[in-house]
């Protein structure tokens, strides 16, 4: 029996979480909401998606357009087992209370605090934690990244310091600067090592910096380790840990740019890059301390956590049942 | 009986290009030459495509690595009945001599001069001009881009003033800037005038600049009408003219930024946009003159070009057949 | 008897006017107004000058910083002769009403409607419209630069299309994008055109664009000639116009990052270009049209109207006294 | 008697320490070399400065512009005590040679090894080891930004790991990338640390990445405390040492974009921040770990130390002697 899903938000995050349910045999996407009949609006009616007005406001706005919609956000939680919210930072929160008078099931994205769900989620950190669950919180594109790399070699870590490098604005918002400047986050240490805790508990601090691209983010991870382990180690266990890759700059990969240039020649839609990429000759061990950088594609690395939470909720497979399921639905390398 | 197609330089259009013949039903792609064995080269070989060593230079680079080639740009010629000169501009020339000698048409990208074949070719434009030749150039992405909205108007042609405002860099390409500045062609009008004319005899004048964004090109096009025409004339012309898409920004299409977005959303291998993008609100005439403003997305307009021009050498379809065939191969909507 | 001048708006324009006020003999800074207590109102007060709160609801900000105002703004229309508005575009207007009341002449920016001034100011062009008045518009940085060159051709014009590439934001701004687009006006031809009539009466049309950089705007102009002239006697024009200069991409200027160099190692304030930079190279005639390329350094081309504005209003000088004099102060080439 | 100066390479570097040569009582600015006629060779003449051609390879340059040299390096170098070499990286070593047979004393830059001098120099850090030195080397503008604030607080230091975010080009360089990527250095860790060891024997280690900025590098440092200390007491170390300033988010400096605004509101020639800039919110202690975030400005912190070099070198004062006359000079704010 499939899992009828619905996306509030089919924006960045929303309309690669709507493709890749479509991808799942066990999950049946229901509709998505929109909040004006923009080229989004009618390329997912294109692709046969039914679309329903955010909410009753934005209903004369695809009238006067001729844009014909199924219904509101109501219409569609009445159809629907869960409902992924991915509109934008802060707006889930003040969702949840209409999730919850419809009864259904809600995953929320990394722009929302930890407390409006009863988990927050990595899959292959945590996958236990949302069994049954209602309300799971799929973290933050930087938490992601930091949790699946960091979950895989959390016996070593005694602790963790990793400063990121973030993308100004996605390439398809061109509202946000800035142009030309770094701008730091001055709160030290940022508000990213507790969430990874969310997830994790291991012992991490970071600090966070905006630099004018649209690509990736970029992290460069110092670990202080409990227990010695050499470089070579630390390579064979990224080499078996699912939805991280291991890159050399040798073979070309010199930056963000030549990642994305990989996913685009790989033919991933919308050059999607879920799995985090690792510089393999960054990975180096001096005395006690590990170091390693890696780069997140902040558009994509989620997608397949909000499937994997939709199995955990409904209990339809187990964790490593499901994370082979989701990779090999949307070509997941491993 | 299939075409063996031959690719010399498999970069930005090379591999376009290489990709665009393997979905020819009547071409075959025999090989490809690269002169380093980075991850673009492992992912040909990944393909099934066969990578020759661009020279007897580059050998060593490949025995060190481990890389295994089927030989050098002379066996590929070898097998092959058509090169596609896809190197650095102004290399294409240099190697003429080596494809006159192994007997092998070729055709040359817009990087090289005029002088280097018996024919500019943009299809929908002079497709007879290169009916049965040996060696035919596909002009540069700008001078695709004017050609194809301006050959549909070229009965209201009086005089063309064109300004274009050029990406800095390809998105895979970190090497070049500006980071901060615009940079114009002093020389004025710029050579893409002249270039425009070798494909079609129209009065036009151009200027350029270059700006810092890697995503597309963008014309600001001014005729002055020989004829009048209405702006909604012209509207129908452009919708009757392949190769050529209107975006609305009434429907989000604001910058170059969501027009490649769009291309993401229609799941196109690398992003590819091979049609050119009229803002339609854009097409407006004042008097005697028509104004519009076209975005072109340099990685891949010609890629089209360069098949037609395979079918026009070897005289495999008439005009119409091949654009029609070549269009449904790699889903160009019209 | 120096005429008492108040600066309402202390940010980009607002400041680097309140400097050229305090190098005028005939003219006194009053006071300014600021919204925050900022570093640029630490630095106001530090050079001494008297910061007044924008308005009422600004003064708890001040307050609770510890920082003394000396009353809000229309405490400083009470001693001001005439009020400099350089708030954002389209406040100005509203604060009209305000100067009306404490019956102050006012000098409102380019960000503003025509309207809302008795007349659209480039001093060069039509400093005697602006004698006696009350109210006068400083048109803005694009077109000033506009009118300065082609004021000084306008007996040879007959038709003028400019296409203006425009900064995406200032140097000091890190709110806005685009950080990779290009972003073009679809409404062809843009506000800009009429913007110069109401200044000089010349047939023009322009578009506009933004992109991503911070230094300047770049204008790609062409002219359709009454009567003919060579290129020599265009730049003969040129270097006997005040306020535009002649760069030789000869000498290293070859693109808007070197221009902003030149001002640097002139050691002008904020690296000031007031005046017009043309490339020299670019200035050609083909037929009956003239072709040339210029750039306008948006933050301070308009600061010397503003002086010639006041002096016009009090009709402290004739036309070339007031412009000789400002251009002396502010160190201005010619 | 005054110390005679050459300056070798009058570009980013050269010609900022030319002018601080001038600014000095007791040293004269006999010469600059330059490699061609460009802009800055023209301002140079026009600021009376004797203009010599780098090498005998380029007098037909200065000769076919009609651009008069007062002879070539080696006249130069006859004329001077002391010979700054600004040439673009890696060249100083290869001056070396000349500079040893026409027995004038060297300062070197950043962007040599330390192997080229008998001292890498930070002036607060180790001053008295250029004493009496015929080749010193100032070192990067990275390495004397890190030195300024660890120096202020070594004998807390247990372990640096400071993270580089380094812009891609300076503002008048037009040719290098990237327009969109971030470029990590894959080689962990980076030379940085090594280099700051030059200077000062503490135990530190750098990750270094490129991102697509002009304006100034950043580092975000984390300091493993060898004894307790609060950030307040950071603070004050700061608030007392000397080219280091403190910035407060709260009051506008949100990013790089505004310190550079800072320099260019205090009329700075080139907007240059020779002062470290150290976000005061940033500095915080947790457990025995010390952070804070500062930023760059590559163009001129390094201005300062080579006229220290020189005063060292010469014996002309003690340590806090030539510090403090340098700051004065340059308008340094402590
Ligand atoms: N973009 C990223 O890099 C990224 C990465 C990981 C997680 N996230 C998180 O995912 C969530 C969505 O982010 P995004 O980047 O997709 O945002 P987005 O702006 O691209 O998409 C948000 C969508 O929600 C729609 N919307 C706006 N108001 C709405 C409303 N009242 N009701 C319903 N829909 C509304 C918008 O029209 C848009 O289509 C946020 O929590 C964000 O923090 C974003
Ligand atoms: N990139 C664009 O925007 C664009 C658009 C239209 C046309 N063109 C034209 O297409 C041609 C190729 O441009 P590109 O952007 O693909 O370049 P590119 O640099 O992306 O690719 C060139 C390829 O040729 C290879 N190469 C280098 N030297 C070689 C040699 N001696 N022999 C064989 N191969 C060699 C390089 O390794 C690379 O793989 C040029 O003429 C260019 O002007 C480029
Ligand atoms: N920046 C440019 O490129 C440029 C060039 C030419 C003309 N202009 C015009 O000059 C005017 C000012 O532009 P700007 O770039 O200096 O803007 P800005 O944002 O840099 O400065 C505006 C200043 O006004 C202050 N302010 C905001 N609200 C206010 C209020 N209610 N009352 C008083 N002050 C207030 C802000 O704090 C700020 O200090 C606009 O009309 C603009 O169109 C700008
Ligand atoms: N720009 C920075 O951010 C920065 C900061 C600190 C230190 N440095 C170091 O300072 C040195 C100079 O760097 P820069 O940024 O000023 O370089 P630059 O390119 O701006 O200036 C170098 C100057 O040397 C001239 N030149 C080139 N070849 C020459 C030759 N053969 N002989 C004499 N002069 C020659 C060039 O014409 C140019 O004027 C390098 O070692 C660099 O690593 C640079």
């Amino acid at each position: 029996m499939k899992i009828k899903v619905g996306i509030n938000g089919y924006g960045t995050i929303g309309k690669r979480v709507a493709y890749a349910v479509t991808k799942q045999d066990d999950m049946e996407l229901i509709g998505v909401t929109k909040t004006k009949p923009d080229f989004e609006a009618y390329r997912a009616k294109e692709l046969g998606i039914s679309v329903y007005a955010a909410s009753e406001e934005f209903i004369p706005r695809f009238e006067k357009a001729g844009f014909e919609v199924e219904g509101t956000l109501e219409d569609l939680l009445e159809k629907v087992d869960v409902i992924v919210d991915a509109t934008p930072g802060g707006m889930g929160a003040k969702n949840k209370a209409l999730y919850e008078k419809h009864g259904v099931k809600a995953i929320f994205q990394g722009g929302e605090k930890a407390e409006v769900a009863e988990a927050s989620f990595v899959a292959q950190a945590n996958y236990e934690n949302a069994l049954g669950k209602n309300y799971v919180r799929v973290v933050s594109c930087n938490t992601t990244g930091l949790t699946r790399t960091l979950n895989a070699i959390k016996d070593y870590i005694d602790y963790v310091y990793a400063v990121m490098i973030r993308r100004a604005a996605d390439p398809n918002d061109i509202k946000r600067g800035p142009v030309n400047a770094i701008k730091p986050s001055v709160k030290v240490p940022s508000h990213h090592g507790p969430d990874v805790q969310t997830v994790i508990p291991i012992n991490i601090e970071t600090t966070a910096f905006v630099v004018p691209t649209t690509l990736m983010h970029v992290h460069s991870v110092m670990v202080e380790l409990k227990k010695p382990i050499e470089a070579r180690d630390v390579v064979d266990i990224f080499e078996g840990t699912t939805r991280v890759l291991l890159f050399e700059e040798g073979r070309g990969f010199s930056s963000t740019a030549q990642l994305i240039e990989f996913a685009r020649d790989m033919h991933r839609e919308w050059n999607n890059l879920y799995e985090i990429a690792v510089w393999k000759e960054s990975i180096n061990v001096k005395g006690n301390r590990l170091f390693y950088i890696q780069a997140v594609h902040q558009e994509s690395d989620v997608v397949p956590e909000n499937i994997d939470a939709i199995r955990a909720m409904f209990e339809l497979a187990d964790k490593w049942e499901s994370i082979k399921k989701t990779n090999k639905s949307l070509g997941i390398l491993k």
